[in-house]
């Protein structure tokens, strides 16, 4: 791919072009954007072939390089995920389309008749690591959304990108759509990142897809709003009133389903008094299903566990290792939480409405949940089908970030040669 | 007042302090809130005299400055606007609470009930110039929606502020409630501007409250985000089918009931068969009330217009001046429109429903009206009580912003022992 062009003029260029397809995708038919996610979805299954061989490329690549397995496993494609990646497809173009939804309407004593609607964003820059589905993921929801997107993948899966780009592409020229609605940056040349943050004469909001190193950056060197979580130090809180049964079964699937994602449980909060009566069965399940446990305190009692140190609490493991602490009640909890946590997703375990409710009210994670495991913080699992990320700021978007929270809105106003007294 | 404080210093102290009392009043009972306001209408009534004096002090300093009439006018208190500053603040108190309302709530079949709740932003940053009246409504909108505010009011208010600052702290002491959740900054000196526009940490949106200056210093300075306008470019485009009596009465107030206003009228576009058919009788009108109608083309034809220049459109005059020019059709208003609008209010008069449908459907102004007046751009006249001001973002707020807009939400999630598969 070409490294040779200016990266200021590919900026200008790239973000030009990416304004004039928002102007119109902003009224583009449902109808044709749907079209266009079918189409791009029968590309990806007609050129599996032609995909996979990029793949084998970035993974020679890569393998060069000396990547991580970990890494090389995030990149690597084969029959399966390309079909996941058209099913993908295939699921945003079923989604409701979320643009000219009519979200209020009122009448005024003027005799004014206003409504409030859904509108796109404009241009959205995605900026992500090695897993190459994201060209489609957030190509696709950003399409549904109404919004143009600039997309730049991680350099090590440019042409695994560029071959799934190709299929957005083809989807768009079927549907009759502008082919820049879905751009991606041609050139691996870092220094794009740094223009795209800058961009905020072509670009309304970044949405950053990675580890802590990538959203950091993007966090610290955006001029563009951000929509991004820094990390998911999610707590779960086992209060007095815990039914040991539901402890035992949420904690577990908390940790364990999935320990690399945002929402698997970091931290876990019991209180002292229930500990007192019932001890804590579920940390003897996670020591049996492999969980390192670093409890502080009385709680290194349970056999197995290891002594925690002050840096594990506060501390995002995506590991099979938790941090474990006693609290002197829902209190205690809150207290802990507003302290170590990152306000994504935090968990009580009780049969106490009251306590319930305080935890509810006095902590502001993006998501709270009762009785239920951390593991649930996902778009999907929300109703909303698919999800660009999730977000931790308090503007705008909040918590999973689908095709909706891609929007704006606009009032429509109708009078009757009204004049305002 | 001092001016000796190490800036920075003081943007900690100030900032550490509103993070305190914004974790407070995240879960303040409405009626606490409430009560507050009404304490400090009570306090504004009861300290008129000690408001008056210290609004001569300040008239004397901005006389002594050489201050222009108009800033003079906007600083200057009487009796009567004492009255009005109190009777804003029980406005305010009387509002709908919006914190912890449901905006939406639903089960999935995972078994969990999801309900999203509004939540305060946290810290609010207002920046504003002489008006001290201010002091009283955004600490009022920002204390409804549970947000600490940190105000700095323009420098030749300062002692007016401060007195009515002291109502506002004496509302909160009344109620038990922090009384660093509105705060005055007490020097003039201008770097805290700077060092607020950058103070992420503390401050989670910045809302600037003055003249263009102001607003683009703030727009191009700030790390933090900001709700805003920069300009109200209005246009009111007369469409073919536009009956005439609903085209003059509506132009006339769009452009004379108040000139200094956002939501005036700044660019009036006729459709060029409209105009052969029936003339611009509605131009005519304005010129019968002094307005300086700076016109082009064909539209010089009607006495007492002007010959306008290039400059004079996409212009925001905030007097009795507008441009106007023929346009052809509703396809030629939003191609202007988009070229120099400022996405704040722009306006169609006609009686056809198809060229409403596209005027609304393809341009993305934050209001856009039919047959109205643009001077109903206001959260009052919308029904949303009093505003804080008006965004032409497309982030988060937008169009009026009042109590609900100072808002964010989070997910609160209830399961019975809930995990994921």
């Amino acid at each position: 791919m070409k490294d040779v062009e200016d990266i200021p003029a590919l900026m200008q260029r790239m973000g030009a072009a990416a304004r004039a397809a928002a102007a119109e995708l902003a009224f583009a038919p449902a109808e044709a954007k749907r079209r266009a996610l079918e189409a791009a979805a029968a590309a990806v299954v007609a050129r599996a072939g032609e995909i996979l061989a990029a793949n084998a490329r970035d993974l020679d690549f890569a393998r060069e390089k000396g990547l991580a397995a970990a890494m090389l496993d995030r990149l690597a494609l084969d029959e399966a995920r390309v079909a996941g990646i058209a099913a993908g497809l295939r699921a945003v173009a079923a989604q409701d389309d979320p643009v000219g939804q009519v979200m209020a309407t009122w009448d005024m004593p003027s005799g004014l008749h206003i409504r409030r609607v859904r509108t796109p964003l404009g241009v959205v820059g995605v900026i992500y690591e090695s897993r190459p589905n994201v060209t489609a993921d957030a190509g696709a929801l950003c399409l549904k959304a109404g919004n143009a997107v600039i997309l730049r993948g991680g350099s090590e899966s440019l042409h695994s990108s560029s071959a799934i780009h190709a299929c957005m592409v083809e989807g768009l020229r079927v549907a009759g759509l502008p082919e820049t609605a879905i751009q991606l940056v041609p050139t691996r040349d870092r220094a794009m990142v740094a223009e795209m943050l800058r961009a905020v004469e072509f670009i309304d909001v970044i949405v950053p897809r990675g580890g802590k190193g990538l959203v950091g950056l993007v966090q610290a060197e955006a001029r563009v709003p951000v929509f991004a979580h820094l990390e998911g130090i999610c707590h779960t809180y086992v209060d007095r009133a815990a039914d040991l049964e539901k402890a035992r079964r949420v904690i577990l699937n908390a940790k364990t389903r999935r320990t690399g994602i945002c929402g698997a449980l970091e931290c876990l909060l019991v209180d002292r008094a229930f500990f007192e009566d019932h001890g804590a069965p579920f940390i003897r399940d996670l020591v049996a299903a492999g969980v390192e446990v670093r409890a502080e305190g009385q709680l290194q009692a349970v056999p197995g566990t290891v002594p925690a140190k002050p840096e594990d609490f506060g501390h995002e493991f995506l590991d099979m290792i938790c941090a474990a602490r006693l609290v002197d009640g829902v209190g205690g909890a809150i207290e802990h939480i507003r302290r170590y946590g990152s306000q994504h997703t935090d968990a009580i375990i009780t049969e106490d409405d009251a306590a319930a409710a305080r935890f509810f009210a006095e902590l502001d994670s993006a998501i709270l949940m009762r009785n239920a495991s951390t593991q649930f913080a996902d778009g999907g699992e929300f109703g909303m089908g698919a999800e660009i990320g999730i977000a931790t700021g308090k503007l705008h978007a909040r918590g999973p970030v689908g095709a909706e929270q891609l929007t704006s809105f606009k009032y429509l106003v109708e009078g009757d040669g009204s004049i305002r007294a």
